[in-house]
């Protein structure tokens, strides 16, 4: 990340890089200063840049322009929509239904719509990652206003069957929102095949900058703005625009033409480390391996090896990876989302995630299994010494 | 503002260029790329970052640095300070007293408030900019949540006495917030002295980028978050944090040292800038000009002139200024704010903001006002053409 040709970073859900493309274009950044709202000269770049942004992403989603809305990303994004659901429809459909999977953005922003008086169905996800169709069928009714499911989950890769989901929930006279932070520049879809009425994405996921993202919201559907201001967003979402934000991810949005073929080489990189260390190293399993995933997410659990002490040591040789999802680090706790998907505390404790990233080598790769098979070794063998109670008083 | 020699940008209180610490420091920020809530290196320099700026804006406002909240800027800042009060303390106290010459992200929070029950009062400011103490001397009960006024207007430069005000609201037992926008780099107070609970600023109003900025919250008052998430910011605003923005506002409140210097010379050049003005062009009012007003900014009424046109005509001359807040513009409604403080719509439809920065210089505001004398006599020889019927059919 930080130009230092020796670290390995594999922690690319958690953040990517910066792109080579904003890396080229990045005095071009610092030029634009004007206030897009303003009527005079110095307003025309960054409103040209938003206008042309704006596009790309209609482009890569296939939706209109107007159904994009900018913002700081997916947290804002996934706090307004359940928000502006639960205000507009929550006195006549008080209930929703959201994976106990999600990102804590959906997460605590479910338990405050129930502190309101919101009944939100946690829908159950199997170990292997199978979300409960049974209990989606069972909890839906005229009563849901809002069935959120995400795209991917960050810590596991899995992909959760959206269109099939959005079939139900609009059956029954729900709308469907996801969180799609973990799809662009990690898998190469047809977002409007997903059919959801809104879905939520952060820059800082796709090789731009932290602190902007948008929302995609179907025309039509409610929205109550979260940030009241001017009248930028069409009045959806007040404040000035965060024009370097935007304008990077504009820059970067052009390298998704080849998302094809850097998926097709993270699957095959993450492939190989996933075939190496089950060859390397014992007592591995890999968490939801049967279903389909994002192209380059791998989660393990590596048995009688504690995931912390492993990242640690991992990290002092160089290589950046990660228990579970960044937004809950420093929490003593083992990740939430494994404990949900039924892992014990044991194995969630034991649990470790490798995401690769456009820049990855399969040098890297090799190298770092190389150092996961050293690493795991060392701390079995400390904690079997442990054990054996040599260093007991 | 684009680096465009002639061009003369008087539009500082739209927004700010960047400053020149910041265009030395830029490509420094391209590398700090890692997200702060990692456990691992790539974490470190962005986390370290966020702690610095923190503590430095602690520094210019003699507060806790637990006492600063980062956001997305002051709409959100506003936003989620007026929503937390009624959240917590509606049902107790469901009175509100706010400026009726606030910011849009305050107008439209409190309307969207009064639309859930919340009874707000909107104290008259007059003509000359004196707020109506009598007002809130009469409306503040132990019904009041919350007094909300600007520190300065954005429109007409106007200072309020937020420190008398923040002693009546506490003696009614009712909390004091200050939109303080229009105060970093352009004034030379010290904060503490407001006494304020709340306190809100945007980073591209000071020389930094825009789409950043943050809250101060005293201790202990009353706080819900707008934004759902992770445990940034000790979970009271969810969402990674826009690391390219903390650093560069970290960056360049390393120039606040010398701000006393700033506003001083911002001082002269605006003043230089009205006597010349009011030399040379016949029935021009400087708006509120006898109150204390920040270093920058002029507010004109220019009779038998209409803003927009003389706007624009200037523009083509090469000179950014603007008819009112940058965020109502495109709206051709004349300024709610002149409007509010008792102008007529005339009046309020002949009015040009001129707000001078740090970069100005007197060759700068001289050239300006040459520019103004002719375009303003073009403009009334022309308006006077049309009306001798001249033109009529």
């Amino acid at each position: 990340m930080q130009n230092r040709p020796n670290r390995v970073y594999l922690d690319h859900n958690a953040t990517t890089p910066h792109s080579d493309r904003l890396k080229l274009k990045w005095n071009e950044l610092l030029e634009l200063s004007g206030n897009p709202s303003s009527i005079h000269q110095d307003s025309r770049a960054p409103k040209a840049w938003i206008r042309e942004t704006r596009q790309k992403i209609a482009d890569e989603l296939n939706c209109s322009p107007l159904e994009i809305i900018f913002n700081s990303g997916a947290s804002e994004g996934n706090s307004s929509i359940l928000k502006s659901v639960w205000d507009l429809l929550g006195s006549e459909k008080p209930e929703m239904l959201v994976s106990s999977v999600e990102h804590p953005s959906v997460m605590k922003t479910a338990q405050f719509l129930q502190s309101k008086g919101a009944v939100i169905h946690f829908i159950p996800v199997s170990k292997n990652g199978e979300i409960d169709f049974n209990f989606i069928r069972q909890h839906l009714s005229r009563k849901t206003s809002l069935v959120s499911v995400m795209y991917a989950n960050n810590e596991t890769g899995t992909v959760f069957p959206i269109a099939e989901i959005s079939e139900m929930a609009h059956a029954a006279g729900a709308l469907m929102h996801s969180d799609c932070v973990q799809m662009l520049g990690k898998d190469d879809i047809e977002f409007e095949n997903l059919n959801v009425d809104y879905a939520t994405f952060s820059a800082h996921k796709f090789y731009a900058l932290k602190g902007t993202g948008f929302a995609f919201v179907r025309k039509n559907s409610p929205w109550v703005p979260l940030i009241n201001g001017g009248g930028q967003e069409r009045a959806r979402r007040g404040g000035t625009e965060n024009i370097t934000g935007i304008a990077a991810m504009g820059i970067v949005l052009d390298s998704l033409s080849e998302v094809s073929d850097r998926v097709k080489r993270m699957t095959s990189l993450r492939d190989s480390l996933e075939k190496q260390i089950l060859e390397k190293i014992s007592g591995v399993t890999i968490t939801a391996v049967q279903r389909k995933r994002i192209s380059n997410t791998s989660s393990l659990v590596i048995e009688n090896v504690d995931g912390e002490t492993l990242l640690m040591s991992l990290d002092l040789k160089g290589f950046s990876v990660s228990t579970g999802a960044a937004c809950s680090s420093g929490n003593p706790e083992p990740s939430p989302v494994l404990l949900a998907m039924g892992l014990t505390r044991d194995e969630a404790q034991s649990s470790l995630r490798i995401s690769v990233g456009w820049s990855t080598t399969q040098e890297q790769v090799d190298s770092f299994v190389d150092c996961l098979v050293s690493v795991v070794a060392k701390l079995r063998e400390l904690n079997q010494i442990e054990n054996s109670g040599v260093y007991e008083f």
